[in-house]
């Protein structure tokens, strides 16, 4: 294979795709989600054993375009009023900074620098909507109170870990004054209301927009306006300090409930984006990781690592779901329902080594940690608690 | 703007995104397609005049995944029977001819190399089917046999322009050999005629990927596997001397006849990825048009151009068609209806500038003259042939 041959979009983009395909395969063959299947695959291929393709920049672009597009489309899954439960909203809370704390302690524990450890913090806060609600989908549990609890609490837990995200870049590439960490909270918070006001306005435009005669004439048009303000989210995040997929997922929610009658429906199309561009983007995650960093010191930190993300996910969300008086079972599974960590987590970990502020060992600690969560999960909450279902 | 945020992956998407839109806007507001609305506007907010966005690798990529996109989508609306006419084939390839040796009398008239006279004959010989079929539409003359016979010639013009840039490369780049031309006309024939023919069982490939439980249980894994062939074909034809586009080409029309049930609509997905990916495309290639090379010359030169294509089609299709017994007034319309250029023309300039083999003074004749006759087609038909229908 020459050079110029391996490096040629037509051939880069097929491969992905083809890894992609090859992740489905091995997803159904051990029974795991898609996105498991993706990385592991995306891992072999990868430099750390095939050596077939490289994180190249047409690779980082597009699983960039992939990333944005994902938490759009898992914005556009939720309504505003979802967000702003306050009982669910403690939940994700406590749930939120006891993992920070127990990620930042474990690495320090183990020698890493206060960056990596910010980092590592971060990444345990985040829970994975879309392992846990297909979980308790799988299982038939979604109406329950402990499911709705589970699903609030992890999109308020997006956010907040989003929002942990953006300052743990602040905190690490700048100082820790008031006025780094206190200005881009206002800026950051200034942002959200602004967004969720305007999301409604937002939301009546695109209406009005699809009823115009250019979209009757156009019916794309409408698609190609909701996928620039995903974009220009993005971008006002980032300009604001916040991460720009955090933008993407407020553009997400605010366009949730827009209704389109003459144009081509949005949410259909960005879901096909999303096949195509979030496929490659967990592909690229394996592609990223290098085992070879693997070495029994940091495989002993990653067990330690997956075990504290576990446990105080497990705590951090069992107390407050009590002290709100619901039940020892329905606390545990909410406590257990919560600690697969997934896109967020794996994001915080590429944003971190893409801006070389987290090693390679912290990176590949953050995949395992992701993936040995997510499997162990759904294992631990059909044996212990949903027995009957399996 | 600083360096940085303006060559940001979100405010690239953004704004290009933000451009087509406003593409749209003007191509209503001046009566013509949306395409010649995104160009124009991309030449607007490009370095000719505003300079907000530079032709970037970024742009590039993105450009490049909207044209093998769109001609795959192109390939998708035909049938391989459609490309085996031989009535209609006779018209595609006079009118190939005669545009060809019309452009490459022009371009070297004017002083211009070899190369760049090679490149605009290839320039002048694709019919736009977009457009034409747009226009006739429009005047509801689909179902005619003019229509009929100028649709299918433009499908095999297609086939055939994508030819002769594969060889016009070949040209340009190696000697004028037999086996430098022979062969790769026999190495493109060779894998035309065997992705037809794999084409057919492709098909069926897919239909029974399709009904297998991983489709059912993943309904995404049908696109993701058809947007891989659309890929690899594009490599293959790459590889074998064509140009990446003739293979997503042909892998639409290979795949044109899948019928899926389980899965998601690969028609819709691939018809999504196009909304955002061609339209991208399209304002690139007003981005990359330089209008300071615009001297009286090269605008002498232009005007020249757009003479000899307009000319050339209407009488190299014209003859054809009266000597298969059609009515002189039918073999007009034939005529003057394959006149517009469009995507071909417009990607065969964009391939010869990025390989350095054209001028920019050719590109934007090129660029200019592709609009020009598409603005002017749609005029005469309508003036000429079709006056009831205004």
């Amino acid at each position: 294979m020459t050079g110029h041959f391996t490096t040629s979009i037509e051939f880069q983009m097929s491969l992905l795709l083809f890894v992609s395909l090859a992740g489905y395969l091995l997803a159904t063959r051990i029974h795991q989600s898609a996105v498991i299947g993706e990385i592991l695959v995306g891992l072999i291929i990868g430099p750390s054993m095939l050596g077939w393709i490289t994180y190249t920049n047409f690779v980082q672009s597009v699983a960039h375009l992939g990333a944005i597009i994902l938490l759009f489309v898992v914005g556009l899954e939720f309504k505003i009023r979802d967000i702003f439960n306050i009982r669910y909203g403690i939940i994700a809370l406590v749930g939120v900074i006891i993992p920070w704390i127990g990620g930042y302690l474990v690495t320090t524990a183990f020698g890493f620098s206060q960056e990596n450890a910010i980092f590592t913090g971060t990444a345990l806060t985040a829970t994975s909507i879309a392992i846990t609600a297909n979980v308790l989908r799988e299982m038939g549990q979604l109406q329950t109170e402990a499911a709705k609890a589970i699903i609030g609490a992890a999109v308020i837990d997006d956010v907040l870990s989003l929002l942990a995200l953006s300052f743990s870049e602040q905190m690490v590439t700048g100082d820790f004054s008031f006025a780094s960490v206190g200005f881009p909270v206002l800026k950051a918070g200034g942002f959200i209301v602004a967004a969720i006001y305007f999301g409604t306005h937002l939301c009546r435009f695109v209406e009005r927009l699809d009823r115009t005669s250019i979209s009757q004439k156009f019916p794309e048009f409408v698609f190609i306006f909701v996928m620039m303000i995903a974009f220009l989210y993005a971008m006002f995040a980032e300009m604001l300090g916040l991460s720009s997929i955090v933008g993407a997922f407020i553009a997400g929610i605010s366009l949730e409930g827009a209704v389109i009658r003459n144009g081509k429906d949005y949410k259909h199309g960005a879901e096909y984006l999303h096949i195509i561009f979030a496929s490659i983007f967990f592909v690229s995650l394996g592609i990223l990781v290098d085992t070879h960093v693997l070495t029994s010191q940091v495989i002993l930190f990653l067990i330690s690592l997956t075990v504290v993300a576990i446990l105080t996910k497990v705590i951090g969300c069992f107390i407050p779901a009590r002290m709100q008086g619901m039940s020892f079972r329905d606390s545990a599974v909410i406590g257990f329902g919560m600690s697969p960590r997934g896109e967020v987590a794996m994001i915080v970990g590429l944003i971190g080594l893409n801006q070389k502020l987290i090693t390679q060992e912290i990176y590949a600690a953050i995949i395992f940690m992701s993936l040995i969560t997510t499997i162990v999960t759904p294992l631990v909450l059909r044996q212990w608690f949903y027995p009957a279902q399996k």
